[in-house]
């Protein structure tokens, strides 16, 4: 028996309306077989970049042949491409906007292909709703097995996201909180960090930035300060410090995060996607 | 190797408590070949025409021998009958108070048995959670391959809702908005719509409307009005105006539709569910 | 041709991140034949009581074969075991918080064994996210077929919820709001209650409650208690008072409930968890 194929959706969708389901539908009428699996569809409405780095985040742990759906397309209707892009690790069916710029930059590119060829769209295709008439299609067929090649020409270039702010300079990083999880959680641009005890942190920058080197630094020994306020050094635990109190460790992307031992961190702080956050050293 | 059986669901649940899983877990003990696609679970409280509406929207797109579980139902423990249809294009298990009305104005019409075997219940049948004890088990038989017949004597007439308001007359068509997304779009009663360009738009009411005849009318030429604001005319596609900047479009269901680019229309515009909107034309 | 393993997914983490989502990766990686039901990811963040309480309700309605993935975790990264069950109904994947609690004093117990064997953990295991590198490889490979022997050593003594308040006294019954519902329901302590006509109430403490013996009661002349507030005796059906008039009912869990027909009852009544209710009859 072979292995069932597995597409994986993420969208700005939501889920309070049947488009999500409908996707679905147009997939299992063309991929019986398939298995879906919902990523997330609560991407704020149009935000490119949050999808961007959630799907960097998740891609690695499934399977190598599984397709990604990722539909978050404020230019639907417009002159965007919408593509195929097959790499060393997963298919990625998405409109060129960039959404794929953090996959990309970790899996050393890929091939990509437009979506043209009308044999894999449906009958009739809206104005309005490209994921259930373009996209959806697409990523059922490719599960299905036809070749990424047949759906159009090959494309030479993307459209690229600005890489997530990260300036290293001597004892100190710059970076920016990159997306808020549903605990309040702050998750930053400052990686991709390993933690091995209190003394050495392991530094990598991902997602497209550049940097002279890895890194290392001692984690008990830094301050991490977001908003004019001093956080402190990484700890290795929520746990480590008592409960309702802040604190910055190493998320499980490996990425630095700020938060509060069972609370809020967002709340309590105030803070939003995109501000600086900064890692300093002696 | 046979298709595996697809059940659709539509709630009024919400996904905050463990009831759709629940009637998952009753499906797939009953039929566990069965594929679970989730339609929405956000229909509001209690709300059959806005379900109604959902699921007439997204049934074409799933295959035609797919069984759909519809519960929203004010109802449950009182009269009204818990109902199986089979249809030209699904099978549907729901109360009997109007919700599957547009669907069955689009397939014409079914054959209706009311869910009276208790076989094909579970052993023990709460007051208050037929979803559980009724409707899924009689969803998870119909996919394993029970004929709706089965389940009961054969219904002559269901309860149906009245149609969406849509009243044509020269020049001018009044409907009213029957669904907000989770864009912000507002999705009218007026429908469906057909875009061929600027200059043509036929027209043809849906969901149990009688009209005359289809019409066409030209879409550049006529003028979208709600709240006593003019929107302006039928446009191609939400990028046809500036990020920010109101419109009227024909949406993914075939409805003229208002929303605004990248932006919330049901915010901007203050508007709810049921409020009055027109399409006059020369 | 065999049934297909199911793994039933019970979380804290919401659907806005892709947590859900990559522990799904994670399983369907290792065991790719399983079925992936979510119960909810709703609870809410760290309520380790609440998520007991669903998950009994929830479990008799899955095949018994079924694994439970069960993460609400607030020690994620300190010294709490995560461990498995193997019940007479249902294989449980969980942190030992008490979260299980409720479920096993319903089941007469299980064996637990801590998972410790690094052959079934991902390679590389973070300090925050134990769903994604612990509990949802042990789940994957519980439904593939793994014992859980095989995870670590036997635990003799796990860690326990204090039972939900039930004081039980002649001709009165004081107990507390457990959980409430999308609909606004207030679900309490107080069951497990079965109905049989307005004369006739079997009650018989659960969740770990002990009592003498199980009782009957009228449930026409009992009175419910909330807030100082009489809601009145025991009805069958939301459907038996008029919309937007409060009422007592049994709930499909077999616990008393307290409702309005067509409204929400927490916000009326300003209700929380853990609010005193009380019954009381002649």
């Amino acid at each position: 028996m072979t292995t069932p194929p597995i597409i994986a959706l993420l969208t700005d969708f939501g889920l309070s309306d049947a488009y999500v389901g409908t996707m679905k539908g147009v997939m299992l009428a063309l991929c019986p077989a398939a298995r879906l699996v919902d990523l997330t569809h609560d991407v704020q409405p149009q935000n490119v970049r949050q999808a961007a780095y959630l799907l960097a985040t998740a891609y690695p742990y499934f399977p190598a042949d599984t397709t990604f759906l990722v539909v978050v397309d404020p230019g639907v209707g417009t002159a965007r491409a919408p593509i195929a892009v097959e790499t060393g690790h997963g298919r990625y069916v998405a409109p060129d906007n960039g959404v794929l710029s953090y996959v990309l930059a970790e899996t050393g590119g890929g091939r990509a292909y437009a979506l043209e060829n009308p044999a894999y769209r449906l009958a009739e295709t809206s104005q309005t709703f490209h994921g259930r008439d373009i996209f959806a299609p697409a990523a059922a067929h490719l599960a299905a097995g036809v070749l990424a090649s047949a759906f159009g020409p090959a494309l030479d270039t993307l459209t690229a996201l600005p890489a997530p702010r990260l300036v290293i300079a001597p004892g100190r990083v710059d970076g920016e909180v990159l997306h808020i999880d549903h605990f309040g959680n702050l998750i930053t641009s400052i990686g991709r960090l390993a933690w091995d005890g209190p003394e050495t942190l392991r530094f990598a920058p991902r997602f497209g930035v550049r940097a002279s080197a890895p890194e290392t630094l001692r984690a008990g020994a830094c301050e991490v300060l977001i908003g004019g306020r001093t956080i402190g050094p990484i700890r290795p635990t929520y746990g480590a410090v008592p409960p309702g109190a802040l604190t910055a460790l190493i998320g499980s992307a490996g990425q630095l995060e700020i938060g509060i031992n069972q609370g809020h961190a967002a709340s309590a702080l105030g803070a939003a996607i995109g501000d600086p956050v900064t890692l300093v050293w002696a």
